[in-house]
Protein backbone atom coordinates (compact mmCIF):
# COMPACT_ATOMS: atom_id res chain seq x y z
CA UNK A 1 0.00 0.00 0.00
CA UNK A 2 2.80 2.56 -1.14
CA UNK A 3 2.53 5.56 -2.50
CA UNK A 4 2.68 5.91 -6.16
CA UNK A 5 3.46 8.32 -8.63
CA UNK A 6 0.52 10.06 -10.07
CA UNK A 7 0.16 9.92 -13.88
CA UNK A 8 -3.49 10.23 -14.82
CA UNK A 9 -4.78 14.02 -15.34
CA UNK A 10 -7.89 13.00 -13.85
CA UNK A 11 -6.25 11.62 -10.51
CA UNK A 12 -4.46 15.16 -10.46
CA UNK A 13 -7.53 17.25 -10.74
CA UNK A 14 -9.20 14.76 -7.92
CA UNK A 15 -6.28 15.22 -5.17
CA UNK A 16 -6.15 18.12 -3.49
CA UNK A 17 -3.21 19.60 -1.40
CA UNK A 18 -1.55 18.07 1.39
CA UNK A 19 -3.38 15.05 0.37
CA UNK A 20 -1.96 12.09 -1.23
CA UNK A 21 -2.93 8.94 -3.59
CA UNK A 22 -2.02 5.28 -1.58
CA UNK A 23 -2.09 2.37 -3.98
CA UNK A 24 -4.49 -0.20 -1.92
CA UNK A 25 -2.69 -2.96 -4.19
CA UNK A 26 -5.74 -4.91 -4.39
CA UNK A 27 -8.01 -4.68 -7.57
CA UNK A 28 -6.18 -1.28 -8.77
CA UNK A 29 -7.79 0.27 -5.80
CA UNK A 30 -6.87 3.43 -4.82
CA UNK A 31 -7.43 6.22 -2.01
CA UNK A 32 -7.00 9.27 -1.33
CA UNK A 33 -5.89 10.33 2.30
CA UNK A 34 -3.94 13.34 3.99
CA UNK A 35 -1.01 12.46 6.23
CA UNK A 36 -1.62 15.47 8.01
CA UNK A 37 -5.13 14.47 8.98
CA UNK A 38 -6.04 10.85 9.62
CA UNK A 39 -4.64 7.82 7.37
CA UNK A 40 -6.49 4.50 7.75
CA UNK A 41 -4.90 1.36 9.54
CA UNK A 42 -4.75 -2.24 9.96
CA UNK A 43 -7.84 -2.27 11.71
CA UNK A 44 -9.70 -1.19 8.74
CA UNK A 45 -7.90 -3.64 6.73
CA UNK A 46 -8.82 -6.54 9.19
CA UNK A 47 -12.45 -6.09 9.48
CA UNK A 48 -12.59 -5.99 5.36
CA UNK A 49 -11.11 -9.47 5.80
CA UNK A 50 -13.73 -10.75 8.66
CA UNK A 51 -16.99 -9.62 6.60
CA UNK A 52 -19.07 -11.93 5.08
CA UNK A 53 -21.42 -10.66 2.87
CA UNK A 54 -24.03 -12.58 0.41
CA UNK A 55 -24.36 -11.85 -3.50
CA UNK A 56 -26.36 -8.68 -4.07
CA UNK A 57 -26.03 -7.47 -0.45
CA UNK A 58 -26.45 -3.89 1.08
CA UNK A 59 -24.30 -2.74 3.23
CA UNK A 60 -23.93 0.22 5.25
CA UNK A 61 -20.49 2.01 6.67
CA UNK A 62 -20.71 3.55 9.69
CA UNK A 63 -17.87 6.51 10.37
CA UNK A 64 -16.75 5.21 7.08
CA UNK A 65 -13.81 8.34 7.50
CA UNK A 66 -11.86 8.72 3.84
CA UNK A 67 -13.66 5.71 2.51
CA UNK A 68 -11.31 2.56 3.41
CA UNK A 69 -13.54 -0.23 3.97
CA UNK A 70 -16.04 0.26 1.19
CA UNK A 71 -13.53 0.66 -1.48
CA UNK A 72 -11.83 -2.45 0.16
CA UNK A 73 -15.47 -4.32 0.58
CA UNK A 74 -16.12 -3.36 -3.05
CA UNK A 75 -13.12 -6.10 -4.28
CA UNK A 76 -13.17 -8.01 -1.39
CA UNK A 77 -17.40 -8.91 -1.04
CA UNK A 78 -19.92 -9.54 -3.38
CA UNK A 79 -21.75 -6.48 -2.31
CA UNK A 80 -24.14 -4.94 -4.31
CA UNK A 81 -23.92 -1.83 -2.88
CA UNK A 82 -22.24 -0.23 -0.35
CA UNK A 83 -23.04 3.27 1.41
CA UNK A 84 -20.40 5.02 3.51
CA UNK A 85 -21.58 7.47 6.45
CA UNK A 86 -18.82 9.97 7.86
CA UNK A 87 -19.82 13.26 9.79
CA UNK A 88 -16.62 15.08 8.95
CA UNK A 89 -16.59 16.83 5.63
CA UNK A 90 -13.55 16.84 4.67
CA UNK A 91 -13.08 13.07 5.24
CA UNK A 92 -16.70 12.23 3.49
CA UNK A 93 -15.01 14.47 0.11
CA UNK A 94 -12.10 12.59 0.05
CA UNK A 95 -14.04 9.50 0.67
CA UNK A 96 -16.31 10.79 -2.55
CA UNK A 97 -13.54 11.42 -4.36
CA UNK A 98 -11.64 8.71 -3.91
CA UNK A 99 -14.84 6.59 -5.12
CA UNK A 100 -14.97 8.52 -8.42
CA UNK A 101 -11.23 8.62 -8.92
CA UNK A 102 -11.71 4.48 -8.61
CA UNK A 103 -14.81 4.56 -11.10
CA UNK A 104 -17.01 2.85 -8.21
CA UNK A 105 -19.63 5.60 -7.82
CA UNK A 106 -22.28 3.05 -9.34
CA UNK A 107 -21.28 0.69 -6.32
CA UNK A 108 -20.35 3.02 -3.48
CA UNK A 109 -22.12 6.30 -2.22
CA UNK A 110 -20.89 8.06 0.62
CA UNK A 111 -23.32 9.99 2.81
CA UNK A 112 -21.91 13.39 4.77
CA UNK A 113 -24.39 13.16 8.03
CA UNK A 114 -24.66 11.90 11.65
CA UNK A 115 -24.09 8.02 12.72
CA UNK A 116 -26.91 9.23 15.61
CA UNK A 117 -29.22 9.84 13.15
CA UNK A 118 -28.53 6.88 10.56
CA UNK A 119 -31.81 5.01 10.98
CA UNK A 120 -33.35 8.47 9.69
CA UNK A 121 -31.38 9.20 6.66
CA UNK A 122 -31.17 5.61 5.42
CA UNK A 123 -35.06 3.96 7.23
CA UNK A 124 -35.01 1.15 9.82
CA UNK A 125 -34.13 -2.58 8.60
CA UNK A 126 -32.63 -0.97 5.19
CA UNK A 127 -29.18 -2.92 4.85
CA UNK A 128 -28.43 -6.69 5.02
CA UNK A 129 -25.07 -5.73 6.71
CA UNK A 130 -22.95 -2.90 8.72
CA UNK A 131 -19.85 -2.24 9.27
CA UNK A 132 -17.78 -0.16 11.68
CA UNK A 133 -14.58 0.76 12.54
CA UNK A 134 -15.86 3.32 15.19
CA UNK A 135 -13.71 5.83 17.72
CA UNK A 136 -12.12 3.28 20.38
CA UNK A 137 -11.67 5.70 23.80
CA UNK A 138 -14.61 6.43 25.80
CA UNK A 139 -15.10 10.44 26.01
CA UNK A 140 -13.06 13.56 24.73
CA UNK A 141 -12.04 14.70 28.30
CA UNK A 142 -8.42 16.21 28.26
CA UNK A 143 -8.68 16.38 24.18
CA UNK A 144 -6.57 19.82 23.47
CA UNK A 145 -8.57 20.05 19.68
CA UNK A 146 -12.22 18.18 20.31
CA UNK A 147 -12.76 19.30 16.65
CA UNK A 148 -9.43 18.06 14.90
CA UNK A 149 -9.50 15.55 12.43
CA UNK A 150 -7.75 12.44 14.12
CA UNK A 151 -9.07 13.38 17.54
CA UNK A 152 -13.13 12.60 16.35
CA UNK A 153 -11.83 9.25 14.56
CA UNK A 154 -10.35 7.79 17.61
CA UNK A 155 -12.53 9.22 20.35
CA UNK A 156 -15.99 8.93 21.50
CA UNK A 157 -16.72 12.58 20.81
CA UNK A 158 -19.52 12.89 18.04
CA UNK A 159 -21.06 9.11 18.80
CA UNK A 160 -20.63 6.40 21.14
CA UNK A 161 -20.85 3.03 21.21
CA UNK A 162 -24.15 2.94 22.03
CA UNK A 163 -24.99 5.61 19.34
CA UNK A 164 -23.60 2.99 16.67
CA UNK A 165 -25.68 -0.14 18.04
CA UNK A 166 -28.29 1.75 18.50
CA UNK A 167 -28.28 2.76 14.74
CA UNK A 168 -26.94 -0.61 13.85
CA UNK A 169 -29.46 -2.14 15.24
CA UNK A 170 -32.18 0.06 13.61
CA UNK A 171 -30.64 0.26 9.96
CA UNK A 172 -30.41 -3.71 9.99
CA UNK A 173 -32.78 -6.09 8.46
CA UNK A 174 -33.61 -9.03 10.65
CA UNK A 175 -31.00 -11.57 10.25
CA UNK A 176 -29.15 -8.88 9.22
CA UNK A 177 -25.61 -8.86 10.14
CA UNK A 178 -22.55 -6.07 11.73
CA UNK A 179 -19.13 -6.21 11.78
CA UNK A 180 -17.22 -4.45 14.23
CA UNK A 181 -13.38 -3.82 15.06
CA UNK A 182 -12.81 -2.29 18.23
CA UNK A 183 -10.28 -2.36 20.94
CA UNK A 184 -10.18 -5.53 23.79
CA UNK A 185 -10.47 -3.16 26.56
CA UNK A 186 -13.32 -2.62 26.21
CA UNK A 187 -15.01 -6.55 24.95
CA UNK A 188 -17.66 -6.24 28.05
CA UNK A 189 -19.23 -2.81 27.25
CA UNK A 190 -19.38 -3.85 23.06
CA UNK A 191 -21.07 -7.67 23.95
CA UNK A 192 -23.61 -6.16 26.75
CA UNK A 193 -24.68 -3.17 24.25
CA UNK A 194 -25.10 -6.00 21.53
CA UNK A 195 -27.18 -7.35 23.53
CA UNK A 196 -29.18 -4.46 24.81
CA UNK A 197 -30.01 -3.85 21.09
CA UNK A 198 -30.67 -7.60 20.53
CA UNK A 199 -27.52 -7.64 18.17
CA UNK A 200 -26.25 -11.26 18.96
CA UNK A 201 -22.75 -11.76 19.24
CA UNK A 202 -21.67 -15.50 16.98
CA UNK A 203 -18.66 -14.74 16.16
CA UNK A 204 -15.40 -12.88 17.43
CA UNK A 205 -11.60 -12.97 16.74
CA UNK A 206 -8.85 -11.17 19.33
CA UNK A 207 -5.62 -9.82 17.32
CA UNK A 208 -2.45 -10.22 18.97
CA UNK A 209 0.68 -8.63 17.67
CA UNK A 210 2.72 -11.47 18.59
CA UNK A 211 1.77 -14.73 20.11
CA UNK A 212 3.55 -13.83 23.38
CA UNK A 213 1.18 -10.38 23.47
CA UNK A 214 -1.85 -9.03 24.53
CA UNK A 215 -4.44 -8.63 21.81
CA UNK A 216 -4.97 -5.10 20.25
CA UNK A 217 -7.85 -5.45 18.11
CA UNK A 218 -10.95 -7.42 18.73
CA UNK A 219 -13.37 -8.69 15.26
CA UNK A 220 -16.77 -9.28 16.45
CA UNK A 221 -19.99 -10.37 14.24
CA UNK A 222 -23.21 -10.33 15.42
CA UNK A 223 -27.07 -11.41 13.97
CA UNK A 224 -30.24 -8.88 14.56
CA UNK A 225 -31.95 -11.33 16.30
CA UNK A 226 -29.84 -14.58 16.48
CA UNK A 227 -29.69 -17.31 19.20
CA UNK A 228 -27.23 -17.05 21.95
CA UNK A 229 -24.00 -18.92 20.67
CA UNK A 230 -20.36 -17.36 19.83
CA UNK A 231 -18.13 -18.86 17.92
CA UNK A 232 -14.33 -17.77 18.67
CA UNK A 233 -11.81 -18.41 15.91
CA UNK A 234 -8.36 -19.43 15.81
CA UNK A 235 -6.13 -16.22 17.15
CA UNK A 236 -4.88 -13.49 14.49
CA UNK A 237 -1.22 -13.23 14.55
CA UNK A 238 0.02 -9.92 13.26
CA UNK A 239 3.82 -10.44 13.50
CA UNK A 240 5.55 -14.04 13.21
CA UNK A 241 8.76 -12.29 14.52
CA UNK A 242 10.03 -8.88 14.35
CA UNK A 243 9.94 -6.96 11.65
CA UNK A 244 8.50 -10.28 9.93
CA UNK A 245 4.29 -10.34 8.68
CA UNK A 246 2.53 -13.78 9.70
CA UNK A 247 1.90 -15.99 6.95
CA UNK A 248 -2.00 -15.13 7.68
CA UNK A 249 -1.14 -11.05 7.03
CA UNK A 250 0.62 -11.93 4.22
CA UNK A 251 -1.67 -14.27 2.34
CA UNK A 252 -4.69 -12.74 3.19
CA UNK A 253 -4.85 -9.28 3.00
CA UNK A 254 -1.26 -8.46 1.08
CA UNK A 255 1.36 -7.16 3.90
CA UNK B 1 -0.27 -35.90 37.96
CA UNK B 2 0.14 -40.24 37.31
CA UNK B 3 -1.50 -42.62 40.24
CA UNK B 4 0.83 -44.41 42.57
CA UNK B 5 1.12 -47.10 44.98
CA UNK B 6 -0.48 -47.16 48.24
CA UNK B 7 1.60 -47.56 50.87
CA UNK B 8 0.11 -45.85 53.83
CA UNK B 9 -2.04 -47.31 56.29
CA UNK B 10 -4.19 -44.22 56.83
CA UNK B 11 -4.21 -43.79 52.91
CA UNK B 12 -5.90 -46.98 52.65
CA UNK B 13 -8.91 -46.70 54.75
CA UNK B 14 -9.41 -43.22 53.29
CA UNK B 15 -9.89 -44.91 49.94
CA UNK B 16 -13.07 -46.76 48.46
CA UNK B 17 -13.44 -49.00 45.85
CA UNK B 18 -13.34 -48.00 42.70
CA UNK B 19 -11.40 -45.52 43.80
CA UNK B 20 -7.61 -44.12 42.95
CA UNK B 21 -4.66 -41.99 44.66
CA UNK B 22 -3.51 -39.26 42.10
CA UNK B 23 -0.54 -37.68 42.71
CA UNK B 24 -0.87 -33.57 42.15
CA UNK B 25 2.97 -33.36 41.59
CA UNK B 26 2.79 -30.38 43.50
CA UNK B 27 3.39 -29.72 47.26
CA UNK B 28 3.33 -33.79 47.46
CA UNK B 29 -0.83 -33.16 46.95
CA UNK B 30 -3.00 -35.89 46.04
CA UNK B 31 -6.58 -36.47 44.84
CA UNK B 32 -9.10 -39.17 45.01
CA UNK B 33 -10.70 -39.62 42.54
CA UNK B 34 -12.98 -42.71 41.10
CA UNK B 35 -12.45 -43.09 37.09
CA UNK B 36 -15.73 -44.44 36.43
CA UNK B 37 -17.36 -41.09 37.54
CA UNK B 38 -15.28 -38.01 37.26
CA UNK B 39 -11.91 -37.25 36.72
CA UNK B 40 -10.94 -33.37 36.81
CA UNK B 41 -9.43 -31.96 33.45
CA UNK B 42 -7.19 -29.33 32.22
CA UNK B 43 -9.40 -26.75 32.82
CA UNK B 44 -9.49 -27.03 36.28
CA UNK B 45 -5.48 -26.86 36.95
CA UNK B 46 -5.06 -24.17 34.44
CA UNK B 47 -7.97 -22.06 36.81
CA UNK B 48 -6.03 -22.77 39.51
CA UNK B 49 -3.14 -20.84 37.64
CA UNK B 50 -5.07 -17.93 36.96
CA UNK B 51 -6.73 -17.45 40.35
CA UNK B 52 -4.77 -14.39 42.16
CA UNK B 53 -5.71 -14.10 46.23
CA UNK B 54 -4.64 -11.97 48.95
CA UNK B 55 -2.79 -13.46 52.01
CA UNK B 56 -5.02 -13.90 54.10
CA UNK B 57 -8.50 -14.60 51.84
CA UNK B 58 -10.97 -16.44 52.13
CA UNK B 59 -12.24 -18.52 49.30
CA UNK B 60 -15.61 -20.04 47.97
CA UNK B 61 -15.16 -23.08 45.61
CA UNK B 62 -18.42 -23.53 43.84
CA UNK B 63 -19.53 -26.60 42.04
CA UNK B 64 -15.95 -28.05 43.77
CA UNK B 65 -16.80 -31.77 42.71
CA UNK B 66 -13.72 -33.85 44.11
CA UNK B 67 -12.08 -30.76 45.72
CA UNK B 68 -9.49 -30.14 43.21
CA UNK B 69 -9.32 -26.33 42.77
CA UNK B 70 -9.12 -26.25 46.84
CA UNK B 71 -6.48 -28.27 46.86
CA UNK B 72 -4.38 -26.68 43.86
CA UNK B 73 -5.13 -23.11 45.46
CA UNK B 74 -4.11 -24.27 49.05
CA UNK B 75 -0.43 -24.77 47.28
CA UNK B 76 -0.72 -22.19 44.61
CA UNK B 77 -1.72 -19.14 46.29
CA UNK B 78 -1.36 -17.36 50.18
CA UNK B 79 -5.46 -17.78 50.24
CA UNK B 80 -6.05 -18.61 54.65
CA UNK B 81 -9.28 -20.51 54.50
CA UNK B 82 -11.16 -22.43 51.21
CA UNK B 83 -14.71 -23.87 51.32
CA UNK B 84 -15.69 -26.24 48.39
CA UNK B 85 -19.24 -26.47 47.67
CA UNK B 86 -20.61 -29.41 45.81
CA UNK B 87 -23.76 -30.72 45.94
CA UNK B 88 -23.15 -34.27 44.89
CA UNK B 89 -22.64 -36.82 48.09
CA UNK B 90 -20.35 -39.10 46.63
CA UNK B 91 -18.40 -36.41 45.03
CA UNK B 92 -18.41 -34.25 48.46
CA UNK B 93 -17.39 -36.99 50.27
CA UNK B 94 -14.44 -38.02 48.08
CA UNK B 95 -13.16 -33.74 48.42
CA UNK B 96 -13.67 -34.49 52.21
CA UNK B 97 -11.38 -37.66 52.38
CA UNK B 98 -8.72 -35.60 50.24
CA UNK B 99 -8.54 -32.89 52.04
CA UNK B 100 -7.94 -35.19 55.21
CA UNK B 101 -5.37 -37.26 53.49
CA UNK B 102 -3.19 -34.40 52.71
CA UNK B 103 -3.67 -32.99 56.28
CA UNK B 104 -5.46 -29.68 54.79
CA UNK B 105 -8.59 -29.84 57.46
CA UNK B 106 -7.66 -26.58 59.08
CA UNK B 107 -7.11 -24.74 55.72
CA UNK B 108 -10.13 -26.36 53.39
CA UNK B 109 -13.77 -26.86 54.45
CA UNK B 110 -15.91 -29.29 52.39
CA UNK B 111 -19.60 -28.75 52.49
CA UNK B 112 -22.53 -30.66 50.77
CA UNK B 113 -25.19 -28.32 49.63
CA UNK B 114 -26.52 -26.48 46.26
CA UNK B 115 -25.19 -23.51 44.99
CA UNK B 116 -28.09 -22.10 44.62
CA UNK B 117 -28.39 -21.45 48.72
CA UNK B 118 -24.67 -20.72 48.20
CA UNK B 119 -25.65 -17.05 50.31
CA UNK B 120 -28.14 -18.51 52.73
CA UNK B 121 -25.52 -21.24 53.55
CA UNK B 122 -22.71 -18.81 54.01
CA UNK B 123 -24.23 -15.33 54.15
CA UNK B 124 -24.38 -12.69 51.82
CA UNK B 125 -21.01 -10.52 51.39
CA UNK B 126 -18.43 -12.94 53.34
CA UNK B 127 -15.77 -14.30 50.38
CA UNK B 128 -12.94 -12.71 49.30
CA UNK B 129 -12.63 -14.75 46.20
CA UNK B 130 -15.04 -17.13 44.65
CA UNK B 131 -13.62 -19.93 42.13
CA UNK B 132 -15.68 -21.91 39.42
CA UNK B 133 -15.55 -24.52 36.81
CA UNK B 134 -19.44 -25.04 36.32
CA UNK B 135 -21.54 -26.83 34.21
CA UNK B 136 -20.72 -25.84 30.90
CA UNK B 137 -23.18 -27.39 28.76
CA UNK B 138 -26.92 -25.95 28.63
CA UNK B 139 -29.70 -27.73 29.79
CA UNK B 140 -30.23 -31.51 30.36
CA UNK B 141 -32.70 -32.42 27.56
CA UNK B 142 -31.54 -35.94 26.12
CA UNK B 143 -29.63 -36.87 29.13
CA UNK B 144 -29.89 -40.73 29.36
CA UNK B 145 -29.03 -40.17 32.93
CA UNK B 146 -29.92 -37.04 34.64
CA UNK B 147 -28.42 -38.12 37.92
CA UNK B 148 -25.28 -39.65 36.74
CA UNK B 149 -22.06 -37.90 38.12
CA UNK B 150 -20.36 -37.15 34.92
CA UNK B 151 -23.78 -35.39 33.58
CA UNK B 152 -24.37 -33.13 36.39
CA UNK B 153 -20.54 -32.16 36.00
CA UNK B 154 -20.86 -31.32 32.26
CA UNK B 155 -24.21 -29.69 31.91
CA UNK B 156 -26.52 -27.09 33.77
CA UNK B 157 -28.94 -29.93 35.41
CA UNK B 158 -28.84 -28.60 38.67
CA UNK B 159 -27.35 -25.05 38.59
CA UNK B 160 -27.55 -22.84 35.37
CA UNK B 161 -25.17 -19.79 34.85
CA UNK B 162 -27.37 -17.32 36.30
CA UNK B 163 -27.39 -19.27 39.33
CA UNK B 164 -23.89 -19.33 39.50
CA UNK B 165 -23.39 -15.91 38.98
CA UNK B 166 -26.29 -14.81 41.36
CA UNK B 167 -24.43 -16.36 43.82
CA UNK B 168 -21.18 -15.74 43.19
CA UNK B 169 -22.23 -11.97 43.81
CA UNK B 170 -23.89 -12.08 46.61
CA UNK B 171 -21.44 -14.31 48.62
CA UNK B 172 -18.92 -11.60 47.84
CA UNK B 173 -18.04 -8.78 49.41
CA UNK B 174 -17.77 -5.13 47.70
CA UNK B 175 -14.59 -5.42 45.62
CA UNK B 176 -14.51 -9.39 45.57
CA UNK B 177 -13.15 -11.31 42.68
CA UNK B 178 -14.83 -14.21 40.82
CA UNK B 179 -12.46 -16.56 38.97
CA UNK B 180 -14.48 -18.74 36.22
CA UNK B 181 -13.24 -21.31 33.33
CA UNK B 182 -15.67 -21.78 30.75
CA UNK B 183 -16.40 -22.44 27.31
CA UNK B 184 -16.09 -19.61 24.56
CA UNK B 185 -18.73 -20.24 23.06
CA UNK B 186 -20.61 -18.66 25.98
CA UNK B 187 -18.95 -15.67 26.52
CA UNK B 188 -21.72 -13.56 26.03
CA UNK B 189 -24.07 -15.11 27.92
CA UNK B 190 -21.33 -14.85 30.58
CA UNK B 191 -20.74 -11.20 30.31
CA UNK B 192 -24.02 -9.99 30.32
CA UNK B 193 -24.80 -12.35 32.89
CA UNK B 194 -21.92 -11.05 34.93
CA UNK B 195 -22.99 -7.52 34.41
CA UNK B 196 -26.42 -8.42 35.50
CA UNK B 197 -25.13 -8.81 38.53
CA UNK B 198 -22.99 -6.27 38.89
CA UNK B 199 -19.21 -8.32 38.58
CA UNK B 200 -17.90 -6.36 36.25
CA UNK B 201 -15.65 -8.45 33.76
CA UNK B 202 -11.93 -7.16 34.44
CA UNK B 203 -9.65 -9.66 32.92
CA UNK B 204 -9.67 -12.70 30.76
CA UNK B 205 -7.60 -15.20 28.49
CA UNK B 206 -8.35 -17.73 25.87
CA UNK B 207 -7.37 -21.10 25.53
CA UNK B 208 -6.45 -22.43 22.58
CA UNK B 209 -5.08 -25.68 22.35
CA UNK B 210 -3.23 -25.14 19.08
CA UNK B 211 -2.01 -21.40 18.01
CA UNK B 212 -4.00 -22.84 14.79
CA UNK B 213 -7.55 -23.74 16.49
CA UNK B 214 -9.78 -21.98 18.05
CA UNK B 215 -9.85 -21.58 21.59
CA UNK B 216 -11.73 -24.50 24.15
CA UNK B 217 -11.21 -22.53 27.03
CA UNK B 218 -12.02 -19.30 28.30
CA UNK B 219 -10.52 -17.81 32.28
CA UNK B 220 -12.62 -15.18 33.13
CA UNK B 221 -12.27 -12.85 36.21
CA UNK B 222 -14.85 -10.14 37.78
CA UNK B 223 -14.84 -7.75 40.52
CA UNK B 224 -17.84 -6.94 42.24
CA UNK B 225 -18.58 -3.38 41.67
CA UNK B 226 -15.34 -2.58 39.13
CA UNK B 227 -15.20 -0.02 36.96
CA UNK B 228 -15.68 -1.30 32.74
CA UNK B 229 -12.25 -2.02 31.55
CA UNK B 230 -11.02 -5.44 30.61
CA UNK B 231 -8.07 -6.73 30.12
CA UNK B 232 -7.67 -9.60 27.57
CA UNK B 233 -4.31 -11.47 28.43
CA UNK B 234 -1.62 -13.11 25.48
CA UNK B 235 -2.99 -16.12 24.38
CA UNK B 236 -2.35 -19.34 26.52
CA UNK B 237 -1.65 -22.26 23.80
CA UNK B 238 -1.47 -26.04 25.02
CA UNK B 239 0.24 -27.27 22.84
CA UNK B 240 3.40 -26.60 20.86
CA UNK B 241 3.17 -28.95 18.53
CA UNK B 242 1.47 -32.28 18.34
CA UNK B 243 2.60 -34.38 21.90
CA UNK B 244 4.24 -31.64 22.92
CA UNK B 245 3.51 -29.41 25.54
CA UNK B 246 3.91 -25.74 25.45
CA UNK B 247 6.68 -24.08 27.44
CA UNK B 248 4.15 -22.15 29.70
CA UNK B 249 2.29 -25.42 30.34
CA UNK B 250 5.64 -27.48 31.38
CA UNK B 251 6.85 -24.26 33.19
CA UNK B 252 3.54 -22.87 35.35
CA UNK B 253 1.49 -26.11 35.43
CA UNK B 254 4.11 -28.97 35.40
CA UNK B 255 2.16 -31.15 32.17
Amino acid sequence: MRSRHLTERKEITLIKDGERLDDLELSNLRIIQNPDKFCFGMDAVLLSGFVAVKQGSRVLDLCTGTGIIPLLLSAKTPAKEITGLEIQEESADMAARSVELNGLNEKIKIVTGDVCEASKLFGKGTFDAVTVNPPYMTGGHGIANPSDTKAVARHEILCTLDDVLRESAAVLKPNGHLFMVHRPFRIAEIIAGMLKYRLEPKRMRLVYPYVTSEPNMVLIEAVKGGRARVTVEKPLIVWKEKDVYSDELKEKYGY
